[in-house]
């Protein structure tokens, strides 16, 4: 394991962490992001209940992927840990798991309700509904609460990495989001879309029953926004060193 | 083209951009204002996908009015920089345009409503309800998308100048808004104005499905509040160099 | 006219505008705050359409009571300087005046229900709830419309000054909350109360319409808050020099 | 009573204070937070009516448990202090109580409906629902009012200390929240997240009315989320000088 990766990846991890008080998707200590490094088989995560304020890269926890092991740091790992670590298991493209209390992706996964489509902002980052998960069962809450967690997502999306790719979220029935991404910061800003998109359906849903109710967007508008932002065909962006025509 | 007219339109441009964020109209880089200079026939737009926080007048992209073509810059300008050149094209006498997702006017596009007139903060600005267009057809997302998404508000709005005028902003259906403006900076005011209705509009429409309806307000109200501000007998505000009474 | 007590009135009123934006009452240059000096028979007030960041003490404009010349200033008054005029000779203990668009107020403003008494936080400070005016005819808004709009509002409390001290602001229908009292800053101060009340007594409802509708709190509970707070038995705060037990 | 711990009471207890506004739990001056030294036989409280842009060490009061006699300091205490008195003494082991008017919280208050456990945020720190007093009678608040309004948030958690360790807050009906904690700080964390629950609760239930009502958590899930929190099992955060695994 080089010095050096896990280096850049504790500053992306650290920033991406900070960046949930400062987007509003957290109080207190109630959201997380972490971010991997496959060839060194660890991820890089917040510790447990240490306020943003305080947090410093050297605060940062080196989990093992393989077992959950702690290989650095003097601080014990969020409690969400095994949840973070069964996704990177399940989805292999993934670099970065976030999760956090925003107050309207958590009012979803309480009403236990996917965040519909309702528009492009959902489209451009959510090829599909935000699912939730089904509840965990009594045993499933007895022991390894935390890894089950990330089961019952990943069974959510039929444990397919493709799917998880084109839907970076789920909402835990009864509990709130968790995000990912190809990096902790993609990660992190498919929370705050999450959280942005289930704030817009609320009030969408509101006037729906007010003003009659609102009607799913032709399929070949959602496309248009999601294959503008990702895959071979995007043209949204700028990439570092690649200036646009 | 003189270099010194598009360096104080590069200035106003960025600084109504940085208002984006500031004013919460939107998160990430979901947002975008333009100012054009006619005479140059050129118009000064946000480039794609880049943070406001790391935003420079330099990075700013400079698009010809007639075809679309960048100018100067060296970045991909705003995927909706076709919608801005489309309304630039349809109404001669607007000098800016700006495009946000903020939350309570997207939710009004998402159920295809109208933003009603339900009273006076309303009418200083909007001399009507801020209309919906039409969802885009297959064929209209297929080619041309964002130019299209530009004709659709000019065809909800009748192509007709004078009504852009006294209407100065249009919710893209399942989209969100874009309004326009004398300048960049009014074009996100307007923006400002729009999110600020819609946000009010939904409370009374809350109080209103609880309390019993609330109705249309008279034409006389509305039309002293839309005067009181535009056109020869406007009486708000303080003109540089023109002291009041 | 002695210079020293506008000097201290002008600083009064420019802090007092400028916790408008602070306090989320209002955008752009949607509010306004004046002060009254009535041994010299005048008020200061904020200027028309002057965002609070570039707001000094030298651009606030004094105005007579009596038939509202602009005394002293090189701007323009607020357009709302005749409704400030109106309430400051109809209610002879009021000292401040303010005007906002804060989203709850104005929601029951167009909605045309008064804000109702709900709770403590409401009987702190208004002694009732916060009445709506009638709508103005098409006369009153076709002349002397702003000092129209101070005379609604006194119609309301009946032209009665002790209900104007129990009940310090009402919603302009279709418009939005006007506030007063002994001071500019205590006038503010009654705006934030008053949106605050607003706000909560929209999501009160919301439950209500869901959970069952909220009662009326009995009379002893709100007679004692307001009176915690106001009139001779007092016991709420601490005095300048006036220590407590 | 020994100088020292007085002086780190008073210094926690400042920072638990500027917590609120910082939090956006109150407006003015409207939330006071104090704490406990059960030793010396008093308790640090906010001054009354001082704005927390203010507020120093030295104005705190410091008053005594068993009389309420303000023992230390040159200003009044809040108004509130004899229901901070009294839910210290009915609770032994809480060291600190915070009352805010935060929005969401009043707005369960006012409709006088309990908080309900929806989810997992809830469980993290109310192993319950949020309970609501009784109605204060004529004759509790004409006499002793601020000593009843502990009382009948005593008698709604039947006098039972442990009750108050599990359910660690109650809404004064038709007023609002009042919360306590181990220390000032806990009781001002339990304040915020009694506000985060409420908000996400009023969010919940306008998507249940819309798409089916929220049915309540499973038991296993709930004991799971406050127990990974509290009591002897308790595996969340990092106590200081004992790092984790």
């Amino acid at each position: 394991m080089s010095e050096t990766p896990l280096k850049d990846l504790r500053r992306e991890v650290l920033a991406a962490n900070l960046r949930i008080p400062e987007a509003g998707l957290a109080t207190l200590t109630w959201g997380n992001v972490s971010g991997v490094d496959r060839e060194a088989g660890v991820f890089v995560i917040k510790p447990s209940g240490v306020s943003y304020a305080d947090l410093t890269e050297e605060d940062l926890v080196v989990v093992a992927l393989e077992d959950g092991r702690v290989v650095e740091g003097h601080l014990r790992p969020s409690t969400d840990t095994e949840t973070h670590r069964c996704l990177y298991r399940a989805f292999p493209s993934i670099g970065g798991v976030t999760h956090t209390h925003s107050a309207h992706a958590v009012a979803f996964a309480q009403a236990r309700r996917p965040i519909p489509v309702l528009g492009t902002t959902h489209a451009d980052t959510f090829n599909g509904p935000v699912p939730v998960t089904a509840d965990l069962t009594a045993e499933q809450c007895a022991k390894d609460y935390e890894y089950n967690t990330g089961q019952v997502i990943v069974a959510r999306l039929d444990g397919d990495p493709r799917r998880a790719e084109e839907v970076p979220g789920a909402l835990v029935s009864r509990h709130g989001p968790f995000t990912w991404g190809a990096t902790a910061k993609a990660a992190l800003e498919n929370a705050v879309v999450c959280e942005a998109v289930a704030e817009m359906a609320l009030h969408t849903l509101a006037l729906g029953s007010r003003l009659g109710e609102a009607s799913e967007p032709p399929r070949h508008l959602l496309e248009r926004h999601f294959t503008r932002k990702h895959g071979p065909d995007a043209y949204y962006g700028n990439t570092p060193h690649a200036p646009g025509p």
